[in-house]
């Protein structure tokens, strides 16, 4: 089959093997993959890894158990081992021993056909297209936000940045009845959330004021300087929510944290069910978030358009 | 009187006239006052600060409401406006124009007589001797951590430092049920955790293995090390407290707290209730935490005496 491989130092659509078939996973039949700022920072060299690359996809279960075949499915990217104690408590997406589809020794989903645990598969609603389901994984992330911090309605949230995962995040705080402030350097992405009553600003001319100090400020500009500004927008005792791993390190004064005993809180993937009901009921748009579509043979020019600045997001049609 | 003032270059005991009767404040004749490294940063320049150094007292009001009179008491040092949105929601110790006892615009406690509004002002029971009430505040600062994190009993805690405030922090998550890890350099410090039952290890010879994570860390090095240090020894989920404004900023590469989805809190001040509610029970041992006393006139030697390696708590005996 086809899929799009990185072997540590150069990503490459290559012919590679069909997965093995293996105990508790499904092959899916990939339609769409959605590209990443993660799957960037992979073929950067973060984690290590080698492999085929992807995670965010939609699919159909092509060789499994019967019940399941022929079922549209997305796929939680997190493979747990399913018997240790983090497992034990519900956290398999912190399992000590994952392995993580596209990321972490397992192959991803820029290809026709990826391996997933049937645990892992969740049914796509006929009603949410190809081109909807695909954000499943990454809308997750942002609800993961909501799982963390109980955000009630009427709280003030500000986001950083006006990225893909940005865009999402502030729709998502939106629909949780918090009153958001997007904060980005896009007129055009902006644009988006304004349309859907969402109160934004341009990054060039803000700074945040002390009266607009945020109950709950997410970061997701993926920037030092982003962290920072994050860090004097929010209230004393408000909560900081870290979405971007930034791969080197940052010189950082962390007193302000201490001295308004704010929260900081590292945040990573989420759960598919409150996506799927979101993309479900259209109360997130991701349809204006789609920048440019590509062949699976072209997933390499996929990747550096992706990397092109003002580009959204991405998507591969894998089959 | 006699008081230890801080120019903004050097401290130095000198004559002051009396604090002035102010509505709505006490003066206290401070018995004994307690050197804090915060006095020792603000003595390098943190805070910009000049004035009366010192925020650690017990003393009895010397002028005030006749109910008052004579009454022996400890202050918070935080003094609010008493007005604003933060106060109202009882946050007064975030009351973003407020002053703070040898801190930031109000005069310190290493005087004869110091400053405190009523509102402040907490009575000592009879049981709590003078050296045991001039714990109050920073034995409130470890209590703070419980406010804002729920310790069960069961759960791991790992203090990391075994400073003044390690050795209170560790006592306090000791006494709430935890099973209490503490790291330190110190051989005697270690021994007065271990004189109570708490599990104690060589900074020297400890690494976090993985199956030593804990829900929750405290770092109280006040170094950037132990702050990287924590980070490993949290378990992904578990809370990561921070006791320390670090003044310089620190490289520091914060993708650990996203991938684990770590929550870091800023932890300062705290509620004096629990605080002397524990003097009194004797539930926290604070005696074994002196290390030296001063007369106010050598008050600046008490100061370059606690900057020495391997000392604890030096008072400061002012009246």
């Amino acid at each position: 089959m086809r899929a799009l491989h990185f072997d540590g130092e150069r990503a490459r659509v290559v012919e590679r093997a069909e997965p093995r078939e293996r105990s508790g996973h499904v092959l899916v039949r990939v339609h769409l993959a959605g590209v990443c700022n993660t799957d960037l920072e992979i073929a950067r060299g973060y984690m290590g890894f080698s492999g085929v690359l992807g995670h965010e996809f939609v699919g159909h279960v092509e060789v499994g158990p019967n019940a399941l075949l022929g079922k549209r499915v997305v796929g939680e990217i997190n493979f747990a081992c399913g018997e240790c104690a983090a497992c034990d408590s519900g956290l398999g997406r912190h399992c000590p021993t994952r392995r993580v589809m596209g990321i972490l020794d397992a192959d991803g989903a820029f290809a026709e056909l990826v391996s997933v645990p049937v645990q892992n598969l969740h049914l796509v609603p006929d009603s949410v297209p190809d081109a909807a389901a695909v954000f499943c994984e990454p809308l997750a992330a942002a609800f993961e936000i909501l799982e963390q911090r109980a955000v009630r309605a009427g709280e003030r949230a500000i986001v950083l940045g006006d990225g893909k995962l940005g865009l999402l995040v502030a729709q998502v705080l939106h629909t949780a009845g918090a009153h958001v402030l997007a904060i980005g350097r896009h007129a055009d992405k902006l644009a988006i959330l304004r349309a859907r009553g969402i109160d934004t600003r341009a990054a060039q001319d803000w700074a945040p004021a002390k009266a607009e100090k945020a109950d709950v400020v997410v970061e997701a500009t993926g920037s030092r300087e982003g962290l920072a500004l994050a860090m004097s927008a929010v209230r004393p005792r408000g909560t900081l929510v870290l979405k971007s791993t930034l791969a080197e390190a940052s010189a950082l004064n962390l007193a302000p944290l201490v001295i308004d005993e704010i929260k900081l809180i590292g945040s990573r993937c989420g759960p598919f069910e409150p996506a799927l009901a979101a993309l479900a009921s259209g109360a997130v748009d991701v349809g204006s978030l789609v920048s440019q579509r590509f062949a699976l043979a072209k997933a390499d020019e996929a990747l550096r358009r992706a990397e092109a600045p003002g580009v959204l997001k991405v998507l591969v049609e894998c089959g």
